[in-house]
């Protein structure tokens, strides 16, 4: 018997990592493409023959695992359901890597993993309220409030990208919904702006490269956007004005109504232009709040941090998962 | 002695009103006008005098008070700082109530409280997740999240008026900030929000009787302005118009970030207008929500859930609350 070992899964739409950790820290790490074709149980059998083909001599020693998963999660079942990230109806992952680890497995949504890890790993080490947002393809929120992790109905009481940041806009949401912060600050979503500011307004960005490709059905990404922001484009510049401005609305709502002592921003589309971005978005954000004013960083967890909450998941589930979940290895 | 006994507090901007209870019913009520004049202890004072007046034989078998309180407030100390709604700098509650009575204070916002005395005595009885929203002079919130009532770094997890509703708005808030769901649906708003309506569009609302009040600095409140909408006047209509979208606005996003089960409304400018605000508000909502649609219905507790939610704080106040609050009686 050796010391006590977790496994930490973090999966994302395009990549899985993997991590075997002590009670604290990542001793050894794994990334792989996360598999697109199969079937439901596909995913967690990955994950399973990485961990053994890595840390076979280990299997003992492992208390339990936390996977850190993009949503939409049924919490109780601890499987993702028909998510837009991926090709699968559902992605099993609870019952399948407790039956074949034989450990007992905690399941929750990335962003929430990210605000528990932040708590026991992170800044957030020694506040009781705290907000963590990953601005990536996507617009998630996970939260500490009074030192207890928000779970909600089904482990989604984090959708803070579907806060209304216009109410009378006909930008439409992946959601189905109408201005929802997400729709004008997720990475993905950043081309659909642009081609709507370009709708409204056909004369106004005549010298525009990305008004150009638009027209000309060249496929953007968030990457072109911001790259083409630097390069002084003049819709690229309204659509990052957009996102800001709906960013600041929707972070100012989240600490109006959250109360956090500390936020922390993370998320791809964020961190690779944080020079851009996170002066403007602090600015607009003090102006909007009624609580005392949070401190508002960076991650300091950088690419770990999905594995750490993940980590912190499988160390200190808090109560509410345990009632969720815990039954999981003696049922299994 | 008697069984025991509760005194529960519900402080308003107009009306203050205290019962004498036991763990479940209000057995005797007193109303009285919130004291306008005086310092910062005449609250409280008036509080006292009222209760030893009306049940001076009853003072033996008080276990615990409970005060739902206009905010904002501050926790630990138990009083309000600078409302905007009493002329005082500062309203202390619970150490000259706790010193005078001789039992247990605890103290919280009117929104908190409401949505605790909907757990434990209204809709919310049988479920863990709910929102209590009031409609009135501000907009405001309680929230209870896996059976927790959140209470936030200073009490104030519950600012649900400061959702922003539309970031690139001009209409300025009572806060300082701009376009926030209560500038457009707090009571007290409304004429600010017919002013700012008439002042874009001057043009457009020549028949309105509303628009010649405010053209001849007639003073109009809430109650006027839904008077007129009844009876078909422009301008009111849109002032209403703005009220419902900004509303379903902020209720989507409340419900996206807390992921209740359970909704209840309550305050007085909603209830007197649910006749015409229920409808359109449910069907917006439902259109933006990404969670599992929860139940939305008016309190059914009347002008007594306040009350109801003081009684439930102090026959259970919940751990933060006694961890911030529980020293009260000792110290005095």
């Amino acid at each position: 018997m050796g010391q006590p070992r977790y496994i930490a899964v973090d999966i994302g739409a395009s990549k899985t990592r993997i991590a075997l950790c002590d009670g604290s820290r990542i001793l050894d790490k794994v990334v792989f493409s996360t598999p697109r074709t199969g079937d439901s149980r596909t995913i967690a059998e990955a994950i399973v023959s990485k961990t053994i083909e890595k840390w076979r001599e280990e299997l003992g020693s492992i208390e339990a695992v936390g996977v850190a998963s993009i949503g939409p999660l049924d919490l109780e079942r601890g499987r993702v359901v028909k998510t837009p990230n991926l090709p699968f109806e559902e992605i099993e992952l609870l019952e399948p890597l407790s039956r074949m680890l034989g450990v007992k497995v905690y399941v929750v949504n990335d962003a929430v993993a990210g605000a528990w890890g932040e708590k026991h790993f992170g800044a957030g080490r020694h506040v009781r309220n705290l907000l963590y947002v990953t601005l990536s393809t996507g617009v998630g929120g996970g939260v500490v409030v009074d030192n207890h992790l928000l779970l909600g109905k089904q482990g989604n009481a984090h959708e803070i990208g579907h806060i209304v940041v216009d109410y009378d806009s006909d930008l439409r949401c992946g959601c189905g919904g109408y201005g929802h912060w997400e729709a004008y600050a997720g990475g993905g979503n950043l081309p659909r702006v642009a081609l709507w500011l370009l709708e409204k307004n056909p004369g106004l960005y005549r010298g525009s490269v990305l008004a150009e490709r638009l027209r000309s059905g060249i496929q953007v990404t968030s990457v072109d956007v911001f790259s083409l922001y630097r390069a002084g484009d003049p819709l690229a510049a309204d659509v990052v004005g957009h996102y800001i401005r709906a960013t600041a609305a929707g972070l100012a709502s989240a600490i109006n109504v959250y109360d956090p002592e500390l936020v922390i921003i993370g998320g791809g589309v964020f961190l690779n232009n944080a020079d851009i971005l996170l002066k403007p978005v602090k600015r607009r954000v003090l102006k909007e709040i009624v609580t005392r004013p949070p401190i508002i960083q960076p991650t300091s967890l950088g690419d770990d941090v999905g594995l750490y909450g993940a980590l912190a998941i499988a160390v200190e589930p808090p109560p509410e998962l345990l009632e969720a979940q815990g039954r999981s290895f003696h049922q299994g």
